[in-house]
């Protein structure tokens, strides 16, 4: 394991009730390979994320088998496909614009991961009302809602005064000028006068999935 | 008038179309009586804004008798009482909380001093969207709207995306944390997702009124 | 009701399941008194937040008598005492340090409100590792806990490493220099290596109690 | 229409006015081309903002033939032709340099998409002041003034204090140092000293024309 | 000299060409009488900045006799008064606006130590740009100015393109929102499109002095 | 001259001294070669400033002909060379270290232009301080000083206490992590503990040059 | 000790090396009073810092006579006064400023409270370099140097050039504009030219007492 | 050497104790080649920092045989290979996850070019506690510590509690969002709860070592 500078947080799953994940991005090909490595000599599943399509072209073809990757959310289940636990969704997963679809999948496939079914509704940011009045009845039946949104990410706000839901925003960094990278995003979420938002990092998909499954574990208890 | 350093700006209406307005926050006590002479000797009617109670307080009795004093604004009219027009109030001047009526009454103090009447339509933030919901038909008859809000200031774009007036929105300093000062509310409103909507610098509800007058001067033309 | 520009959210509870609260920073003594005079007149409880002493102080006898006013968290409850709902509290309120226990009993009031009890754990800031180490298992047992923290506010990092249950972290504004404010506890507990970890506004402790509360409608449902 | 995640929003003319426009930005070819699939299919008109012509050689045949597309202004135009309004120019817009001549384009391509005619004025910047007050005269005539610039943006500011015409600012992200990005342009005018300039986001041609557009129609009513 | 911590810079004037100076605005009344009596032991003179007037109420009464104090700009002279050059003003101190007069009398008082005359010119800034156009063969005649301005700062930029003279530019913190201390106004000159303007740290009239002696220096040499 | 966009500023030598420059940063190969081709027929010589050697290349041959092009200041003489004045250099262009040679060239070029000879002084940055005591009689000697560093940028700041000449300090965006982009030394020359410098926009070797060129010009009067 | 939230890190200096210190600078005087009746009953000695005058004036008259305060470093002794260690100096505390000497007599006293005498160097800013080269044999002859600077820090960055000892800077916020609050110091010390800088928070001088000491106990063991 | 522009600073090892070592990231190839032969014919060992591979592949064959070049942290050793140091290792270099070994491996080649031998502990984030807490013994064993960690940057605060050894903490840019770029990391270490913490820039392996050097030297004298 030396070579790749990597130790497993292999108690996780039992302390924490999260499955083991890897962040990819700054990770090279090599420290990739030599992870999955240890986790098919563990029989271990991993999820990963932000691995570019790049990344996944350079790895070696026995991984390559292995792997059920989603160029759109960026993720790879590698090993035994977790499975998918029979109960109705739980948790929607809500953008506001088609900008913010990728990192919604991104939550959508680390609840996949976790064996949680999640309903998507997609593109009913609040320049257009009437897309989002037609569902809040939909909407008002999920006990966990992961709003993803950028720009002045006024979705959220909207959200949550109309449902009792638990809602989890993600600011996504769609859009540019004041709005390029997600901070205004970030800061208008956090500062929503809908009460009881809470909020993750910027396009963090994975993160609010994990809020989600907390939260979820709380209801199982 | 070397004393108080000041050069009044006479042919402002005539070239824009605005009244001299004096903006009193960085100005002492003899500034401020300094330029009221002035324009008491030149007979025109003054508009003071950003005039602290504090400030009133202390100007000379000559001048207190001919002030007309807002506290909630902070604005003052000095001299002539301008007339007010006798058409319906063509400008909706909108508040998403208790937090931004002040803004909103400068702006209405403004378009006053200009002889235009408005209309205040309090407390319809989108957390509680139904409220706002109520009064679509009614925002929809405005030509000119404008939207004051703090924290997400999420108020503009659901307005935006419900009538075709000419928006206007004024994020104000109201809230705390990352909503402090205002600077997460005018990002917020630059990066709406709703088209067309423009905006003036934070709590500057004298600039909407600006805005909104040179506005109206087009519809009137 | 036009005198306070204050237009209640009346079904805010039915809608999403929290009680209207009183954001009472930016209001005037006479804003406040006139909200609870509305809110007497419909018989209903309130909820104060950022009520200072000095405000207090300038309210009058009648309403003063029916304040439940805690100084450290500078919330009030107007109107019947809610009841406390009688099971072990669900929530754990979790404290860095000294400074940060202003902003936690504005959480555990706002819980209060709603009925909920809360646990409170103090100065368990991760400086002194021990102090939290010796309740891991205690914290273990909440289905949700709320962690304040300022500084650099790796407390919630550390907790969320060690439990299963639902994380809100407070960002909380002590310290001086690049502490100051808190928008570095924000941006660390945005940024923090434990996964699920949702965060609120700085020193938004009425928040963290909201969205605790949400989730507490989603296992009780 | 699933499979690309894009809700169109159908009533946008009806409610506001504003014709539908896709922002291309962050959308993949495959997203672009259902997009259009859809409109073709419901026989609208649509306007393409922020077209890479790395996109545009990527599109299928069918959708290029269909396309007027200006490389400059990154615009396009897609299905029927709009009519352009038989009236003179009610429009300027001005730009201070040539490095804003691109996002005054996508204003003057979003008015021509509504059917409005604009005049174009270029490199009046106020280094050089004869060249804007050669032509001031001809500034005053117009209703509605766009004024795009970068760097310092005190273009504006000038324009504001000459003209009573409606002015909206587009500041754009020319420049390098303290100007790269646009942020300054950006703060600079909306701290102008000219009263009711009225801004939009950085570079944001298309908004900024969009907010004409409703002036127009206000003037139209 | 140990009790309050001071080391004159005795031979700043021989090497730099610059009196000593004393920046009282972080130092107590001790030390700065501590400061004043070792000047006077030196038989030097002194300029103070950031004087304010407590700090002056405070002072002992010795120091007082000795003190040539001016409110406006929080500048003091101690000891002899340095005789005043008997040429004519080869430096102009501009202001956009009354709110800049303070930042530019710093500037003039600190010429004055160094025994240059100052011409000031007051309130010519660009939104009423006839103001400055009746100045410029004025302006034109000095071959250094010192232009002081706040909010939007496009003063500089214009004076700029229109003399061949020094420019230093003051960006000065009056203002609100986002020209709330000053930093659009520092950062608008410094991206100015007037090409050879140099910049100040803000509200620094005494710095901006301090550059025109320097270049007073080599003309004179 | 409709297509490029470009209005010479044909006037600016007569009015503030300094010869038209071309910023080719955000200007296309058409741009550029239709400005020069105006210049060619005006008869003027241009100076082109952020010209990258791709431009170059792209540029028709009649143009490159007739190019002095430099690819470390990334400038360029276009027209007949102008002549350079026979008196010794009178400005001396420091730098502290290797990375910031590029931006000085910039400055020296710019300076060649206008026919004023400059002296280089390269790599006597303050970490070696006695690489900068050995010349400090050198550095005496001029009566203008430019300064370029970067990261903490502490060279201007010790030069402007050991030389009585106008310093003119350039902030270099050399460096990494907090000195990444220019940033932390632009603020640290403007807060410089040693009076009188003033400050260009970051990497504006350009600039710094026309603000010695206007004291050379009072100098020269 | 419920009554004021404070659990005291009894094992710090077995594990760390360090006393117990408390940051009064948010806490309550009750808060205060706690915390050393609980150390007077555990009979050790507490330094307490940031302790403003007025909380020093609150506190019980037992608690007065019991502390050794220093008004200017806002520091106190409680308890048993420790001893002085027998040896010369190890640490020289050097400052820029008279601003800066608060910051450093942090720093002093809370050395002094670890038994650690210091040598305090004031007021050698490179504005007037002469005054740091005379002391440099000196400022050799340190194992640790602790550096104090405010505006733009320059005096870490030549110290660190001439020494080999090690450096802890000290950003202060002294100074305004970009100077204010001591962001621009901050970072420039972290950019700084001269290798092996190390930095603690702004006006911290607590902290860099700290790490000298953790420094001096790797030099003792 | 006038070619290359780069003044070597001698006396660096004499004066300071640290050897001359260049920062390649902002220099050309022909640059680094003109400093190598300057090095070669001095007959000193150079340690090149910010060494690209790119850089590395362009550079000619004479060079290539004469450095010792790792990729991973872009650094080279130039000239006779130093000899190590023949005692056990004094310093930890220890990383929060594999995004930081990069930054790491930079500080133990920075040590190894000076005789320093180091032990790197890997991959001990405080998501997974028990990693840390296996080895707090080995980590209070050194007498210095360099810490490196992204995102949040708990890391260092939890050793600081933990062991008595001086502490530097090297901020990193790994993560995304809020915590790209790594000034999340830098202010959260300089906020850190634990006392006695320096930090050095973003990234700054190099300065880490430096900083342990220095602390070393002191040790060692």
């Amino acid at each position: 394991m030396a070579h790749h500078g990597y130790t497993p947080d292999l108690s996780r799953r039992e302390r924490v009730g999260l499955d083991e994940a890897v962040f990819c991005a700054s990770k090279s090909v090599a420290q990739i390979e030599g992870i999955l490595a240890d986790a098919a000599a563990r029989g271990t599943s991993v999820l990963l994320t932000r691995l570019a399509s790049e990344q996944v072209a350079a790895l070696g073809a026995t991984v390559h088998g292995q792997l059920d990757y989603d160029p759109e959310s960026r993720t790879a289940f590698f090993g035994p496909e977790p499975a998918l636990k029979p109960h109705a969704p739980r948790v929607a997963v809500v953008t506001a614009g088609t900008s913010d679809v990728a990192v919604a999948r991104e939550a959508v496939r680390t609840l996949r991961h976790a064996g949680e079914p999640a309903r998507e509704i997609h593109d009913v940011g609040v320049a257009g009302l009437w897309r989002l009045l037609e569902r809040v009845e939909e909407l008002t039946s999920f006990p966990v809602l992961i709003v993803a949104a950028g720009m002045d990410a006024a979705l959220p706000s909207v959200v949550g005064g109309l449902v009792r839901g638990a809602i989890i925003a993600v600011p996504t960094s769609a859009g540019y000028g004041v709005a390029a990278g997600g901070e205004t995003a970030l800061r208008s979420v956090l500062a929503s006068c809908a009460p009881g938002i809470s909020v993750v990092n910027i396009d963090n998909g994975y993160g609010a999935a994990c809020a989600a499954l907390r939260i979820l574990a709380a209801v199982d208890a």
